[in-house]
């Protein structure tokens, strides 16, 4: 049997704790430890988990100490231990740790609050997975990048996609802020044409022809993506479809399964029992895609909290080498996770009689 | 002294108070009252404010009685001291009260919420005021579709526009509203693209090649649209920025100026003295437009309810015939409202002294 | 080894599916099946997590056919095969069932949104398990009743409660609704005091003395309470926490912790590791309560989608009779959902070492 | 004809506007201008208003002049004009400002972001003008507060008074601020127990037997109030109610009118034409106030941007000392505001007649 990857998580809030759980469901990684500076029931349920927990300052770690938390060593000591860390720590915190992670010979992955240029490579698991193969570094790009990117490369692979515009509705903070993060009652409107993200996903694929434009909604879960594609070509419905489904993290989803708003397919995620309700796939409404001539009109929603997890278990693959091929990979991570193309279809050996325990 | 139009407002909900308003202060209009079927502050409501109230059913005409509400009389009786009424019921419920129109004599201008085959003509003033003159009927189309078509046929009039494609998040319910209306934390896309205002957009100019996709936010005043237009020729910004300021209501925002959301325009009405904080422009970011060879990316708000009403305006002296000229009647229009195309550009003439009551 | 008690759920809703979650945990009950009438993405869940599904009606089960769901029977052969249903339909509508449930000679479980009348019986486990015994019906009040009477019945057992006046906030609608029943940027006040909550909770025990006030905020999740308390005598704040503590499912939470609000709590589930995310717990903030003399002062959140689901749980075993000690069926039911007093503190045993999965 | 105040506004936000639209209504006073920083829109407003604006400081007059803003001068000119300056500055700003208006010899009215013992007497007009008469400064206490002393000092002026316990659900942030000041789909409790607020109104009335609780809903415009209040003796709601309608700046309002919630009562303030929306009135719900023995329970609601707009106004009167009746200046700031006691009452000499302009 091969030797697990060791990995560590440095910053245990939204994107790290779900990392921190994936990685610990993989048969292939082991999860040596979390890094982080806080000291309240974020971190302290790391430790009900039953995670090593690390201090990335000293300051931090006093601060664990004296609310009762089991510090296992300070961040240096953990990164000693591990092949991979990824570093999930705030935005443009990252770009700091790099030094830190190449004085110990640890492989990092960074996120998309992070430049491209910190790494030189930003990373979507389909698009481009065998680039990243042994590299020291990578970027997993933010969720509203990796949304665009899964599609928009699934229409290309098909030859189907000439350029396209997206209107993208973000939410407009997590769901665990509390204050002074929030807008209430209004949309607010990026200040520029185009929004990041359509250069962003050009970092991935130099080749997308996109465009976004984006605004902060009034609700705190999930983005809602718009696109308007023009198409390389004439195609039908199912064609598309078809381009769609050959992208194993979209799922087709149907109003007239009653997934109609957002807030469905995050309760459809608590019902099916997902983890933290998270939804790794793009959720992608099947009977309000559109096809007109050679353009191409269609909508979906992203979990901004989990979209990005699957990537990120890629990357640390790429990154150890462990895994060369990026279909087996995909395929690890999926399984792993419980990834899946549809929600509702009721699986083919369904049990009829009664059931306990 | 020509003699004023006799105008009756049928329905005094979200936008029949707004048109009575609005009659009132036209020069050459006068309210003879108001019909509805409530009782309730928003009736009362119109009495303070010197307006005489009909009722449109024998049973709102007791409840008013027994509300203490001084009637005015039935509906019919007011049709029968009018020359154009404004039908402003709920949608659906116009459709029905054509024939009584007719039965009076009155000319009759419904909204958006009706079909086009109901007056068999659809009116933005701008577009085709001239189409309407002496008409029996004309509909003024919703709060969406009069801001897609005053904006589209800015760009059309100077020959810029090739085809046109947009997202419309728009506000959830009302702003009075207090029960099982709303949406609550998420975002609720439209069941079909194109969405409904597109094909609308065509009723009052069917030359416009213009698909739409919509969807609810959870806020509940003002849309915010989102255009992708391809231009029928490379154009530089400046002159999209020039054809739009040849359409008299849109007025150009700046978040140079501090206006970086919806909710800021609705402050700004506010601060501005505007009667119910209405705004009846389209306020389009100017620093936010941005153009990309033949390509025009932009965004502007919406007020949903005041929008339509300086239309409405114009949908009325068009029918009654008593101007010919739709650049006269718009302008005694948006004077009479104060409609501007800057809300930020200080007077030349600023007072600087101090000042009393 | 005793026989399990067969339970079916009528009504797979928010209440319904938590239900059988929980019937399917323990270890003295089987989820025989559930029964509704749906076909959407709601049931066909049940069906991929292998819990049989019956159809209450004969359209129902047209509908479940047509949907490519198994339909196992009709609801009356689930009523044949179990000894206990608990009935999760819309409020009103379980009255309708009860005879048919006496035909088939099942005990029944309802829900607060019947009346007191329909039973006879209210429940919350720790106040009134022993008057239930053996019963035919009970009824497991609703979501803010049951938290009154929780902490209330806590008070009262240690001889501290006098009287109480509450003002309840209570979420506008259930997280997964998406149209036609929330409210926007308001609060909307019950129209009467006292609200119904206070006599709800007398119908569990009548010697209470409780007045309670209530409106709708602007969000989807959990109820907040508060409270002011006469106390029967003069008491200090660790008294008035120890009486708390008495009652195994108020969980103490503090602000020192970073539990900040609502949301903080509902975040907390989640990194726990919660199905669904589900608090069963009233969740009391320590250090926010507050003592002065003989007047008590507190406030806690209440997840309204879980906190009933331990006291259905119990109700269960108190009709069938199988558990004649309340302590006893309420330590069963705590042990197998995990019910906890306190999130935050780290367990004695941590383990500090790497982890693996 | 005696001389008018001359009055500044120093700091021209939500309450600073709407104080100098206030004094520009006052047959008594004269606004010789405002001051701010700022160059924004919110300033442009005041220019095209016709009020003169001042600079704060060196920096924000630069900003004004490149901005294209007709600068009137700085703050210690607009000082050496006035009689009275009402500083609007951000929360704890105000304090570093005394000094400065000592200086100019100018009377100065501070906000109840300040504290009490910067200026020594904090005020509502109703309960304490006379001991404000002829001071150098006072302090207007916050919206909560205002609010909170109205109701209960018109208790305790009829003798009804014994004691009062209070939750207040606060609006999170103010409807224009459009970023990182909102909470989202959650509740968020102060931190303590009693909130400042009870404290606050004894600073106003030591007499008071006041407790508060508050928390932050998920809302952005008017406060609710939820009250338990022990009567002196048994009483009757008729009893109640004239001792509420002794106070001039509550208004009854009734769900029966359909004012069944927060909203309903902006949107009956603009319906009546009130500048920016503002009701400088307590709304309190007329319907829902119930008698119990000697318990009172009753719900209102506060706009907390407009209520402490008539207090500011008296206070100029009373600091300045040219009104040395309560009830004088009181009848003139609220005929100037148009304050009413019912906001639904249909006038006795209504025109049924038609009207024009």
């Amino acid at each position: 049997m091969p030797k697990k990857i060791r990995v560590a998580v440095n910053g245990y809030g939204v994107i790290g704790k779900r990392v921190a759980d994936a990685v610990r469901v993989q048969q292939d990684m082991e999860l040596v430890g979390v890094s982080d500076v806080i000291s309240d029931y974020r971190i302290k349920t790391a430790v009900t988990l039953g995670i090593s927990v690390y201090a990335s300052t000293t300051e931090g770690s006093a601060q664990m100490d004296a609310a009762g938390l089991p510090v296992a060593g300070g961040l240096h000591q953990l990164l000693d231990k591990v092949d991979v860390v990824v570093d999930c720590t705030p935005a443009k915190i990252g770009a700091g740790n790099l030094e830190r992670y190449r004085e110990h010979g640890v492989k990092a992955i960074f996120q998309g609050g992070e430049k491209h240029e910190l790494t030189g490579h930003s990373f979507v698991a389909h698009a481009n997975y065998a680039t990243a193969l042994g590299r020291e570094t990578t970027r997993v790009v933010s969720c509203n990048t990796t949304a665009t990117v899964r599609t928009l490369t699934a229409l290309k692979d098909a030859g189907l996609l000439a350029k396209a515009r997206g209107v993208l509705i973000r939410r407009a903070t997590d769901p665990w802020e509390s204050d002074h993060s929030g807008i209430m009652n209004t949309i607010v409107p990026e200040g520029r044409i185009p929004s990041h993200q359509g250069p962003d996903a050009q970092s991935v694929d130099s080749s997308l022809d996109v465009v976004t434009m984006a605004a902060k909604g009034s609700h705190t879960q999930n983005h809602m993506h718009y696109w308007t594609v023009e198409l390389s070509r004439t195609a039908d419905r199912e064609e598309v479809l078809d381009a769609l489904r050959a992208e194993s993290r979209i799922a087709l989803v149907r109003r007239a399964d009653g997934i109609v708003a957002l807030n469905s397919t995050i309760e459809l995620m608590r019902d099916l029992g997902r983890p933290r309700g998270d939804m790794y796939e793009v959720a992608l409404w099947e009977d309000i895609l559109t096809v007109q001539g050679n353009e191409l009109f269609y909508t979906y929603t992203v979990d901004n909290q989990a979209v990005v997890i699957p990537e990120n278990i890629d990357a640390i693959r790429a990154l150890a080498g462990t895994v060369t091929n990026a279909a087996e990979s995909i395929r690890r991570t999926n399984d792993a996770l419980g990834v899946r193309q549809d929600f509702t279809t009721v699986p083919e050996n369904t049990r009829t009689g009664s059931v306990g325990t």
